[in-house]
This record gives C-alpha cells, sequence and structure tokens, in this order.
C-alpha cells in the first residue's frame, strides 16, 4: 500500500540513535548533544551523599532532575534508600532496571493515574503524596483493588506555597482517611519540601527558611501525635538546602536532585561557608553554524535549552550568549576574544538543568575528553 | 539475570501510548495532553493556504511547528507543495508518510548531517540553506558521494539579524561554489525568512519590515543575476506576515508554521484590517490536583508547556495562570470565580507553540468535544 521508500532503506540510522559511539572524542559528538562530565558528577554525588549520611539520615535521590536509570543506579550504589520521581509514569523505567523504592513526591489525580501507582506497587515499593481526602480515597480503592499496600505521606505547605495541608486540622482528617483504607494505605510521614528556599541566593536566608519550615514540621508532627498518628518519617530538601535538613533533627531522609547535574541557576546560590561547591557536571556540546562579522549561530536552540531560569552560558572565552529562538542560540563576542568559525564545537552549561534534560534522549557520559557510556533518558516525557 | 519483574508484567500500558481513545470525551483524556481543535485548525489551514494561492504563489508549509506528519499531510491535501523543517532528522518522519518535497530552512553543519541530507535526497526531493561556502563544500562532497541532487538556496539576511549573508559579493562566492558541484548541487534560489517581523505588533511595522526584506531581495536578485546566476525562487514568511510576502510580487513561496495552531504570542500581533484573525486551535488539558484557599495547582509545568514566550493562559473565566515551575502550573481565580475542585479538567493556551508541542508525544485532535484522531508528534526531539 505505500508508494514511498522507507528510510530503513537508506541504511542511515534513525535519529533516535545515540549522537555518539563510545571511546570516541568528544569533538566527534553529534550536535546538540547533553554531556556529563563524569568526575564532576561523581564529585558532587561523594560530596552530597557523604554529608547526609554523616549527618545520620537517608539520601532518596530526586531523578525528576535527570530522568535517566543510569544515574540513578550510581545513586544507589553510592547509598540512596531510593529515589524519588514527579509522576506515576515517570517511575517506569527506574523499575525497569530494578530501583526498588520509589516515592512519587506529587499528588496523584485521575483514575488512569492512580491504577498506575497501584500497578506498579506491586513490582516495587512505592509511595505517594496527598494533601486533600479526594486524593486518598482514588488511591485507596485502586490499592484495594490491586491488594497491594502503597505509602502515603501527607504533604504540607512549609513555606513553598504550592501543594501541601497547612493546618493541622486538615493533615489529621487526611490521616484518618489513610486510616480507613488500612492495610492498602500506610500512613508512611510527611513530605515538606521548600522549593523557594532551594533558589534562595544568600545562606541566611536559606537558613532561615528551612528553620521555620522545621519548626511547622515540628507543630505537624506534635498534632498528628496527639490525635494518634505517629509520624515515623519526614522527607524533602534539595540541593540548595540538603546540609540544612540534614542537621535539623527534624527530617529523615533528603531528596537532592539537581546536585548530580548543577546549572546555572543553582551557581547563583552564594554557598555557605561550611560547604564545598558543588562542580557544574552537564553541559550541552553545539556546532556554529553560521558566523557574521557581528556575531555567529549554533546549533540549538530553545528546543534544546530550558530558558525559564535564563539563557545557557558559553563557556568559551570572551563569548556570550546573546539570544535564543527555536534552533538557534546568537552568541557575540568581546574584543579579542578567539574568532568561531562554521563547525567548531562549544560547549554551554544550561539554565535549569531538569527541563533542559527533559528535551533530549541521551546524555553523553564523558571523562577526559572521551565518550565513556552512552544513556538514554529513559523517563523523558513522562508526564502522566 | 534480572531479578526484578518487568513493567510488560503488569498489563500496564506503556506511558508512551496515546492518553486518549478515538470516541473518548475530552474530559476523559488523560493529562497533561496537548489537544488540536481541528474545526479551528482546518479554518486556519483554509484561510492562509487561500490567502496565500489566491496571490499566485505556493505555500511551504513550516513543520517545525508540530512535528506532526499527520498534520503535514493535511497541509499538502490542503495545496501545500511540501514542507519545511529545521534539522536534517526533522524530515525523516515526513518522508516515511509519503512526503515529497522537503527543505531543511536552515544552514547544515557536520559530517553526519550532510551525510543524513544526502541519503534522504535520495528518498525525496531535498532542499536545504547555506550561508558561507564551507557549508557548501561539506554538502556538495556528500551529494556527490550518494549520487544525488540537491537544491541549495542562498540564506540572506533580511532583517532578523541571525543566519544568511548580507553582501552580494558573499552571496555571488556561495553561488560559484555552489555552481562548481553540479549536478550534485543546483542553486534553487533564495531563502529570506525574516523571524523578528513575525512578531512585531503593529500592522505597519510588519509591512514596513517586509517592504524592507523586499527590496533587500530585489537587490540581492540583481546582484546575483548580473553575476550570471539567475533566481528562480525567493522562499520565506511566516504566520504573523504571510500576506505581506504573498502579494510582494518578489516572493514565490511562503513558508507558514504556526498558523495551523496558533499560540498566546501571536493572539498579541494586532491584525491586519483586511485579514482574518486566525483562531487558536492548540490547548494544553491539565487536571487540578491540589487546591487551597489562596490558588489551585495544575498536573503540567514546565515539562508541559514552553514559556520562552510567556506564561501559558487558562481558558476557565475567572482564573488565571500565577506561576509555573517543573511539574505544576499555581492558577488563582478573581473574587467571584466558579470554585475549582480537585480532579477538574481545565484547557490553557501556551504562550508559544513550536517548543510546546516539542514537549509532547501526542496531539489529540478533537471536534464537538469528543476525541476524533490521535496524532503521534513524530519528529519531536529531532534535533540532528
Amino acid at each position: 500500500m505505500t508508494h514511498h521508500p522507507s528510510i530503513s532503506e537508506t541504511g542511515l540510522g534513525s535519529w533516535k540513535n545515540a549522537p555518539a559511539v563510545i571511546g570516541a572524542a568528544v569533538a566527534a559528538i553529534d550536535t546538540p548533544a547533553l554531556l556529563i562530565d563524569l568526575d564532576a558528577m561523581e564529585r558532587n554525588i561523594e560530596e552530597v551523599h557523604s554529608a547526609i549520611h554523616t549527618a545520620g539520615i537517608a539520601v532518596r535521590s530526586h531523578a525528576k532532575a535527570h530522568k535517566c536509570p543510569d544515574i540513578a543506579l550510581r545513586q544507589v550504589k553510592a547509598g540512596a534508600v531510593g529515589i524519588c520521581v514527579q509522576k506515576a509514569s515517570e517511575a517506569e523505567p527506574f523499575i525497569d532496571v530494578g530501583i526498588k523504592n520509589i516515592l512519587i513526591t506529587n499528588e496523584v489525580v485521575g483514575v488512569r493515574k492512580v491504577e498506575r501507582v497501584a500497578r506498579l506497587a506491586a513490582l516495587t515499593h512505592m509511595g505517594l503524596c496527598v494533601d486533600n481526602i479526594v486524593q486518598v480515597h482514588q488511591i485507596g480503592a485502586a490499592a484495594r483493588r490491586h491488594h497491594v499496600a502503597i505509602d502515603v505521606y501527607i504533604e504540607m505547605d512549609v513555606g513553598h506555597g504550592r501543594c501541601g495541608v497547612i493546618s493541622a486540622d486538615a493533615a489529621i482528617e487526611i490521616a484518618q482517611a489513610i486510616a480507613t483504607y488500612s492495610p492498602a494505605l500506610v500512613f508512611a510521614g510527611l513530605q515538606a519540601y521548600h522549593g523557594t528556599a532551594q533558589h534562595m541566593r544568600e545562606p541566611e536566608q536559606r537558613i532561615q527558611a528551612i528553620k521555620k519550615a522545621c519548626a511547622r514540621v515540628k507543630e505537624m508532627i506534635a498534632a498528628l501525635g496527639a490525635a494518634g498518628f505517629a509520624v515515623n518519617a519526614v522527607t524533602g530538601g534539595g540541593t540548595g538546602t540538603y546540609e540544612l535538613e540534614a542537621e535539623s533533627g527534624v527530617y529523615t531522609e533528603v531528596q537532592p536532585g539537581s546536585y548530580v547535574l548543577m546549572d546555572n541557576d543553582y551557581q547563583k546560590n552564594t554557598p555557605d561557608n561550611d560547604m564545598p561547591i558543588l562542580k557544574n557536571a552537564l553541559y550541552a556540546l553545539c556546532t556554529v553554524m553560521s558566523v557574521s562579522p557581528t556575531h555567529a549561530v549554533l546549533d540549538a536552540g530553545l528546543k534544546a535549552f530550558a530558558v525559564d531560569s535564563g539563557l545557557p552560558k558559553i563557556t568559551t572565552p570572551g563569548w556570550s550568549v546573546q539570544s535564543i529562538s527555536d534552533e538557534h542560540t546568537t552568541i557575540v563576542s568581546e574584543h579579542g576574544a578567539t574568532a568561531l568559525k562554521v563547525g567548531d564545537k562549544v560547549k554551554l552549561i544550561p539554565g535549569h538543568c531538569d527541563p533542559t534534560v527533559n528535551l533530549h534522549d541521551w546524555i553523553i557520559a564523558v571523562r577526559n575528553d572521551k565518550v565513556e557510556e552512552l544513556w538514554p533518558i529513559s523517563a523523558r516525557g513522562a508526564l502522566f
């Protein structure tokens, strides 16, 4: 019935294949490509996990930052008790590589979604968050239908102003609803993530924010305890504040995500004196596709870089990013910068790692300017 | 070797499947999902194609906006001579459904990329743009290697300030280089796209911009003609200015892309009095996942909406988008607006269609509040 020749007849590999081969030089990678500097990533994992483990609490790495099972396996190998994801579908590629403990740090609403969570709970230890009894009834019914047990965390708003209960009364009502679904639902503890605090630029701002968050959590624990609900776990925290939650005496588990990659936005945080500065590990390799007397143009734009937290930053000395459009980034140079020519390859640091990774299908893991591993971003597009 | 059960054993369909079934009500679609209002899309295609065809010139629809072969087939059925894409890899899913004439409206740099173009040229009529002789030598060598003929358009900067030659001397040097690769390379004409003009808000601004672009093109045609290079085609234009290129007497082909979908940004253009207002056809369906006394939260964020051209706009009366983060959109209401509850579904209009479509795997084509067709976004992620 088809009258047209097929791509497969050309011998041309699909563009969905990795844009590199193992062992090749970085300069031979097709562009635009996401690179991870393995030395930097490994150092970041070591720094963050050891700081949290030294405080005697658990690391549960947030996989929403990388969406990449190969990275999650390294995080678990480095002591993470499991991972967090933001969506039920996002859990699947991680379950497929054997991750045994996954918390959806988000409310899950809708028949198809709770059905998905319940079925996944038959494969691995699953948890999710609730901030409303409607959500409890949905997941409770699905868990019963599938004869599984699911950990349920009550999300509380600790200052971020997005999801989460504020009052103890609301939390108690939810805990009571969870109890009616026992043993299908297990009240596992509190989700207490302060997203805004991650990006506060000064250490003192972050310290105060997490101090207030901890005070709210303690009040909530007391109120739930008085109502007969013991809180055995408090989970939250991120790359901007992990050492604060770790040393708080309140949190039992920290959820850093971006630490493994980093980005321009996180580099704008002034580090606490006591803390190591995490290294940038994520880059995008691009090719100069056009040059003019006033500027040069790279072969990557809004379809390769998320710009919600600012433009990407080029690492070539004397050059800076001027503007970005769907498939182009325009760069300009200071007087005296080395000229770039058509075909040159350059590296950029994304403004915001999570949504940038979500635009790509592969991460190219590099060390000493060579491709060491090729990692599919298997959870890319997992929106459901 | 694997010790873990597999997702496929659960009977759970992959989340990569379409989030809807044909014939279902819109309210039954899993979220976040991109919807196309078929009535609006069909009217837009009819309006734009008939305006351009009435002027006696060709429509070459730009597929970078939708990345969706089902839409391209409808555009060709409505008289488009072929399509444009921005990347070599982006052409492949369209070739696979039988599109016969594809222009890459972009410079193509790199060995793997020109190899791809040359191999695709054995399957379909291919063209690309150049603004530098380095690009000519790369594609010329690949075309010779594969014994194919490729149309080459010299891109000129007509005011956008990104890619494209400015001087006639540069264009002539490139035309001479193209001629040395005859018959493998064919000098096909000029690419003259004024991207900035598409988003100028007032009709008079757009009129003046395209008038200047046309003057530059005429000078270039004269200079190339004097050097012995006849310009048989001038291609460019877009959704913001298509009627101006159509009536210019200079352009032979217009490349509208967004017209089929539209977005908030294009709706900010004040329309010309003479022109029909194109209808918004693209929406994202989202679910209310959390409610509080001050706001509600939707289950879609930066991984479902590109925000380079502003936040998405909710269509629910009295509600507006306050902020967006990776997986959440926070909405707030005016006094008197109907309350939303957990599980309610709402529709949002994206700020910028192209990079938003690039975040999704499916477009759900709807009419009369029912799912009529399910279209894979097959060129999503085609960055190479």
